[in-house]
């Protein structure tokens, strides 16, 4: 088999790599008829985050069971499923209090740039789509609520967004993209998009996005605070992960409004006594898409939303490469590669 | 009049000053029965906050109306009030959202230590006790309503303490004490207190803390670990305002769990990655103690809380001096002034 391993900044190969195999017994081995490139990939892709040594990569998936271990029992081969980039048993107290993302056996997973990939704690991790195999034609999507949709979900929960709420989201990369369809599920009122890029506008207003922002840092927040009557936002999402972003979106939010943040913050350092002044709501992490799986799932075979649009770019899977290179020059909104 | 100025580190002077006056039409004019020393006045009071010459001290406050401008309404000379350590105007955005203490008009109160005191926007920031005059034994409750007991009340809410939960309380200042009484009143089922002052622990156990941890940093961090079979808590309620103990506190949470910090922050920086990871909510700021005040009023009025215990130490208010200086070296709680 071959996968993506990255070597250093921008070196993206497409290698042989051993075959998944099933290692513990509750372990899954599926078949990837997609998969893709993540934002977050970028990081290390452009050597802000360091990495030691060749990195297998890709940690949103979706598949048919090839195999399982003898421990499986509620996901069966042949079923289509669907998981999260982080692994969870699903059981542990983390898990039952909604946060699958900080469950004690989580794994972050890699390696889903390939064909095949091993899974475990299989019957935490993976959900399979009622009534059988989805039409091709959702796939996209599908493989979006493995991370990308999930993340932008969590990111309008944590930001406590609410019917007839003002909701600003900060980054148009695609999980604010889909964290402005989310917003708009939720019942936001007003949905205010920053973004200076006009394919992503385009997309942002497609996905209910009312207005849009291309200034940024200061000028960013004052022109927030003009559209808001002076107010700031009642939910902000930050979608980005840097020091300027976090800010922006913290200088946005009224007083007692909610800031969320679900990009691992690189070089971010919060001012205790600027935080307290502000005297907003924060929470963020690492999304736990396990917990919104199944409501997910059922919204896109439904048909009421459709985020596989963020899907800008189409690569045979051998050329991996291409797609990060698109997203890294933002030539592409996020890279979906066929195997 | 007399009344309390600090003019530098341990320099606490009780000394003529000038009579209160009504300034603007929306002013009270009160006379205060009794006043205190709060713990936040110990951080310029230690040299730990730079103050900008000689500072008129004290914004914890209840008294009798002498006087009103001509724009206040429902406030009347000759009424109990209680206020809150921010004025409020409380119909602006901010006040109207139950976040007084942001108000636009808001201004820190200072001063109170002494016989009477100026308050702005006597409307919207004291509220009369119902019932007309109180006994007065009840008047250091009333008192403490207006900023410990208010800020006590804040971190439990802001905590998010439900009926049954688990919370930890990081200082046992009277601010940590009455996050206690608080949590208690909110249903939590179980209390953790940290602490190592004796007379502390027994009044944090009166006010229904359930266990007491004398540890800090990360030996605090493992007790709570243990005592929570490795979870972590629901709701800490941070009351302190140093990096040891927000790392405490964010550490002894659960993921998915609720920080709050109502004390100032000083000298304190969040590392943005780290706090992602810990996947905590967080919340604090300067309490809206206006929100909470007509509800304390009655569960004191009502005998169902008793927080003016936390004032073990009472002087008269030439002797406020004293009052700090006891504060300082931990041989009181908080010191009651009474004129």
């Amino acid at each position: 088999m071959q996968g993506t391993v990255l070597y250093g900044p921008r070196d993206v190969r497409f290698e042989d790599c051993p075959e998944p195999k099933i290692m513990e017994p509750t372990d899954a081995v599926i078949r990837l008829p997609a998969t893709c490139v993540c934002g977050s990939d970028l990081w290390p892709y452009r050597g802000a985050q360091e990495i030691k040594g060749p990195t297998p990569m890709g940690h949103e998936y979706v598949g048919f069971v090839e195999e399982v271990g003898r421990a499986v029992t509620s996901i069966k081969p042949g079923q289509f499923v669907i998981g999260s980039f982080a692994t969870s048993d699903n059981t542990c107290p983390h898990c039952q209090y909604g946060y699958q993302s900080s469950c004690v056996n989580r794994e972050f997973m890699t390696r889903a740039q390939a064909p095949f990939l091993r899974v475990p704690h299989a019957d935490g991790t993976l959900v399979a789509t009622p009534g059988g195999t989805p039409p091709d034609d959702l796939v996209p999507s599908l493989l979006a609520a493995s991370d990308v949709l999930g993340t932008g979900w969590f990111a309008a929960d944590a930001a406590n967004v609410k019917p007839g709420a003002t909701v600003v989201v900060v980054g148009d990369g695609a999980v604010g993209l889909l964290g402005v369809l989310s917003a708009r599920q939720m019942g936001a009122e007003r949905i205010i998009a920053m973004s200076r890029h006009e394919s992503r506008q385009k997309l942002a207003r497609e996905f209910g996005a009312t207005d849009i922002v291309t200034e940024r840092g200061d000028e960013g927040i004052t022109r927030i605070k003009d559209l808001t009557k002076g107010i700031g936002a009642d939910s902000v999402l930050e979608c980005v992960g840097t020091q300027e972003s976090m800010m922006q979106a913290i200088q946005s939010t009224r007083p007692g409004g909610f800031v969320s943040y679900v990009g691992v913050p690189h070089g971010v350092s919060l001012d205790g006594a600027q935080l307290f002044f502000s005297h907003v709501h924060l929470h963020g992490g690492p999304a736990p898409v396990r917990r919104y799986l199944p409501q997910l799932i059922e919204l896109i075979l439904n048909g009421k939303i459709n985020p596989g649009k963020v899907f800008d770019l189409v690569l045979p899977l051998d050329r991996v490469a291409e797609g990060y290179r698109a997203m890294d020059e933002r030539r592409a909104i996020k890279a979906l590669l066929r195997p």
